[in-house]
């Protein structure tokens, strides 16, 4: 099956928009930004062994793929527009792409992003995604506009997706649940969009929220202090792993896809309105302080670490 | 040398425009398109041991990464802005890395192209870009606007790099003109913003010839008759292959990233006084007819066809 067919079976089943003058097959695309807005582009590559195990379903590589990508325009509360496809298969396997579409392009639908062009080539198993939104000037999440006094926010739970992966590793039988968060990341579009704005500062969690966070006080020059018991956890991670482990999973666990943000307390309640409209649950984790690095306290008030270094991906 | 770092010292080098009002280091990069325009977006991948041998000099590497893009673009008539760069290597090697920024940067320097984003993983060694670059409505070089009677145009010349390959291939010593040609290729970008509004359809030569303008005529619904001789040669070609095989290697060969286009009989002058300004050979090749498929005719108005089939890419 060469290329041509290839692209062929990605264009007849990608979607388009109105703002798309030239999809695939072309050289390029043309596409027509709106007016009065900046144009937010992000890039994320998936390998195989290395950001999924080899035997992950086709349909889930695909949107993890571009849910990784859509999650960083998410943490800049862009709203998502267009994506490039770039995949490398060792063969080109008819079922293996269209497994792959499946779980792609059914979270382009969601939120109306239009596949628009890419590659594909020979070669190992590798996914990369180039995703384009749009966001107001002066209004994206940035790194570096955490402010001393800010709260710190964090969206949904932490540390399922570590815990999948954990549960992966041991050969124990997985959690359902928390399999589906590593699988099927879900990206806080809707959340990003409705802090622009609100918050000031914002980072997706991919890496782990000691991490993540980490970057944001490194970028804003500011240091920030977590209280270790308010970080949200599942019923599924509670049920499955106790506390201290469950703490290191929340803490340091990477690849939930969360929002971490940071905002004036004199907007909490803002903050809690419209996460409230848009249903996705947030949560006060801590402060941002004078200093650098992120520090964690325990119930007890003691300083606590995680009992080793940050999340590594798989492999 | 962990991931960080590397981004780190991408950053250091990488430079920066006017329109770009976040770069590397947050989420995604933030970008300020042009009113007016259109974005015009590609993607292109090159894997190691499939789109280059494997111990091809990483600035080499990084040059070519780049260029088969912006080559992209050029084929629409696009002024080139930005990129994104993703890098998968199988170890994270400092001298790998600033070698390959070398070649990377030279282009993008030539271009005013900035790198405003990307990632690096862990992986077999695999290098995918996406160049953005804008075009005026109406005159991009579409691969489906070719017409009834237009001229065929070429850019330089043909086969140079498919002849390096063969070289390579069959252990000879290679000719150093035409190795250039297979490692450093030069995208034509100000002959394509010299064909805006000149010139009808156009692509660049990637997969050779007679494969790429087929693409031009099955997207215009229409074919082309070529004339064999006027391919045009380099010297270096002409003193490596004899005919039959320097025919075959000009009309098949790919890699070349010369632009293929057709424009309407009466702007022959001015098809050849905008690439005479920027000073980029053009070579009148054939015409667009009624019907499909590409046709080749020889000296003596005989159909001609390659030995083999297309072109296939090393590996």
């Amino acid at each position: 099956m060469p290329e041509f067919d290839l692209i062929d079976r990605i264009r007849q089943r990608a979607a388009t928009r109105e703002d798309v003058v030239l999809g695939i097959g072309d050289d390029a695309a043309l596409l027509q930004p709106p007016a009065g807005k900046l144009l937010v582009v992000a890039t994320d590559t998936l390998n195989a062994g290395v950001h999924f195990p080899g035997e992950t379903a086709p349909a889930d590589i695909g949107w993890k793929a571009l849910a990784v990508n859509l999650s960083d325009l998410a943490a800049m509360a862009a709203e998502p527009a267009w994506c490039t496809l770039s995949l490398s298969l060792p063969d080109a396997d008819e079922r293996w792409i269209d497994g792959f579409l499946d779980g792609f392009l059914a979270l382009a639908g969601q939120h109306r992003v239009a596949l628009v062009g890419g590659d594909t080539t020979r070669g190992p198993l590798s996914v990369s995604v180039t995703v384009h939104g749009f966001v107001e000037p002066g209004r994206a999440l940035r790194r570096d506009a955490a402010r001393i006094g800010d709260d710190v926010w964090v969206s949904g739970t932490l540390g399922d997706a570590a815990a999948a992966l954990e549960q992966w590793r041991s050969g124990a039988s997985s959690d359902e649940a928390l399999r589906a968060r590593l699988d099927r990341p879900v990206p806080r579009i809707a959340l990003g969009r409705a802090l622009a704005g609100v918050a000031r500062a914002g980072i997706d969690v991919s890496d782990g929220l000691l991490a993540d966070l980490g970057h944001v006080c490194r970028a804003s020059g500011a240091a920030a202090e977590l209280d270790l018991e308010s970080l949200p956890a599942s019923e599924a991670l509670q049920s499955a792993f106790a506390v201290p482990q469950r703490h290191a999973l929340q803490a340091a666990g990477g690849d939930d896809y969360e929002l971490c943000f940071t905002a004036p307390p004199d907007v909490l309640e803002d903050v809690q309105r419209v996460a409230a409209a848009v249903g996705t649950p947030v949560t006060w984790i801590g402060r941002i302080v004078e200093g650098e690095g992120v520090r964690v306290f325990d119930a007890d008030g003691e300083r606590w670490a995680p009992p080793r270094g940050g999340y590594e991906h798989f492999g």
